[in-house]
């Protein structure tokens, strides 16, 4: 896949439109993965001014240090014939970027990352003008994935579907969580990621706490390990699945909420179509939980999107009761967590087809035994 | 050094009756660096709002998605003796925060790098608050590194000076730009860093791009390559050093203004003492380099403050006339780039002692020839 598949030139004048229609005057896009998603540049955030400015009508410019400007113009960005607006160390770039807009009295939509550093000079540059997120617009372009975008996501998936089947190698007893997450790690730059995004091995009583992290504690036998895993392709594509392991034969309760788990989660994937509300989804994974007892257990969300961010709309959770379109790509990722004993994750993404939920996971979900 | 020596449980009450001085009602501390300084905790910036709320008087409380709670208890802001407020999926946690606060008419401080996504949910739990930034309060607690801060930027200093040892072995003529950072960065990794957060390796005419990473160029004999280098250690405080070195001999006119350059930077630290404007250690480089007609080829500012972010205040930049005290610690790194054909900065990170500066980089500055 190239930047022109996933980053198509013809995005810049489809978010100018959809500004002028949600009744923005602008969008304020500085570095992050707004701006990567309308221009394809991956730009480094720095207390130094970078940002695309798209008017609801008239001709999008950036903004750029004059130290960033053979980095913009050797960027994807370059395809857009934008022009590129370098300013010198001593300039005000928030006074040139108002400047060049004109009077701005109604909304401005800030890129959704964009730091308080910005935020609030861009206040000051255009006083009258109200901020609200860019997100109100581009979400509704970024939730609905491109046939290119889910190719990437297919790939991702199959990168990080690779370093699962390397897990069942690298756990035993005896080792620690940290050393057999600096190993997982580095099969993740090796499947193709350009990035670690995070790394939980999660082993006996530490699967109880849904993001734990890594520790220097034992693994020992007889203990689940929950194992959740991703990283950024080079494309800007997120991958992110969870498996949970055992090592050596697991605690008999384990096994019993195990297969409820694993039974919710399929369930919640077979939920997926068009037209079905994300609340929905949560539902399908949290009934059965609950219907077996374990409700109280099950303590977050069952998803979140997923794209150039590994958590991005739609959220898969209570009260989104926005419907599912083809498209739209996310994480089935119920969990069940006895405090102080173990606990339980498994999770694909899945992306929205007319005719269902295409999973782009697809390693055993059958507890595996090393 | 531990947590309790960089990140001191007193910081918490210093800052608390910083922002009283300031005429702050409280900051609002979401992840990032600021957090990480007032706490010790290096929080995942993510979706779900965690935020130090640190009020003028009275107890401060950090909000935090019930999912990270373990992480923020096991995080050394569990000395302080806080109350964590975990919030549930379902839960409107700006609401929670603004409602613990009470009424604010007056100002509250956001974290510089507060993403928009949360600064304009406060805007909207706090409506009467104006917004400013917590850097107003933090600057001047940051700037003035303490002896275990100082002592933190020695050791970054020293293991990328191990680091800058090793290149000579891995610059020849024939490897790609890319080859040579890859090493790099595994020997960042290697000497001790957490994180690589920038490898520039600047080959022939790409050396006149200040910013240019690296490409697959491949390097020449008789080039000099510009290598700036850096990454973050595990306890947060971060390197940046810049050699720059040559494959064989270098065309004769670089040699020339190289030597200029090597006069510039080493004046430009012999200046550092406390009293001296920040903008005159800027002249103290530019200067030398304008005297000898390179003034126009030096595009940038001479340096930029460093500590747990690469770059902070202050800035060593014409206009700053900020006075610099024991304790700043900042970049000097003049550089001088001819457009098409090779570039040159020679970087060292230096702390303003009572006696003048200190170098943390001792690496040759001479053109090393390899």
């Amino acid at each position: 896949m190239t930047s022109s598949d996933l980053y198509p030139v013809s995005r810049l004048a489809a978010v100018q439109e959809a500004t002028a229609k949600a009744g923005l005057d602008a969008l304020l896009l500085t570095p992050g993965p707004d701006l990567r998603y309308v221009s394809g540049y991956d730009a480094k955030p720095l207390e130094r001014l970078t940002c695309l400015v798209v008017p609801a009508s008239g001709e999008a410019y950036m903004m750029v240090p004059r130290l960033e400007l053979p980095a913009a113009q050797a960027s994807p960005a370059s395809r857009l014939g934008l022009e590129f607006v370098a300013w010198d160390e001593t300039d005000d770039p928030y006074a040139i970027a108002a400047a060049r807009l004109g009077k701005v009295a109604g909304k401005v939509g800030l890129a959704d990352r964009m730091w308080a550093m910005s935020s609030l000079r861009f206040r000051e540059a255009l006083p009258e003008a109200e901020q609200v997120l860019a997100g109100s617009v581009l979400r509704e372009l970024r939730m609905r994935k491109s046939p290119a975008e889910t190719a990437a996501l297919r790939e991702a998936g199959q990168a990080i579907d690779s370093v699962h089947r390397q897990v069942p190698g690298l756990l035993r007893a005896g080792r620690t969580e940290r050393e057999v997450a600096k190993d997982i790690a580095e099969a993740i730059l090796a499947s193709g990621h350009a990035t670690v995004d995070f790394v939980i091995v999660a082993s006996g009583p530490n699967g109880a706490s849904p993001h734990h992290d890594v520790s220097d504690r034992v693994i020992q036998a007889g203990e689940p390990v929950v194992v959740d895993i991703g990283g950024q392709l080079h494309n800007g594509y997120c991958s992110d699945s969870t498996r949970t392991y055992s090592v050596g034969e697991p605690p008999a309760e384990f096994a019993a909420y195990y297969e409820v788990l694993r039974q919710a989660q399929d369930a919640a994937c077979a939920a997926v179509r068009p037209g079905v509300s994300c609340e929905s989804i949560d539902a399908a994974a949290r009934d059965i939980i609950a219907g077996a007892g374990y409700g109280e257990y099950f303590v977050h969300r069952t998803g979140h999107g997923i794209g150039i961010e590994t958590h991005e709309e739609p959220y898969i959770v209570s009260g989104n009761g926005e419907p599912l379109e083809p498209g739209f790509a996310f994480s089935v990722e119920p969990g069940i967590y006895l405090p102080g004993r173990h606990g339980a994750r498994i999770e694909d993404i899945v992306v929205c087809t007319e005719s269902g939920g295409e999973r782009m996971n697809d390693t055993p979900r059958e507890l595996v035994i090393v």
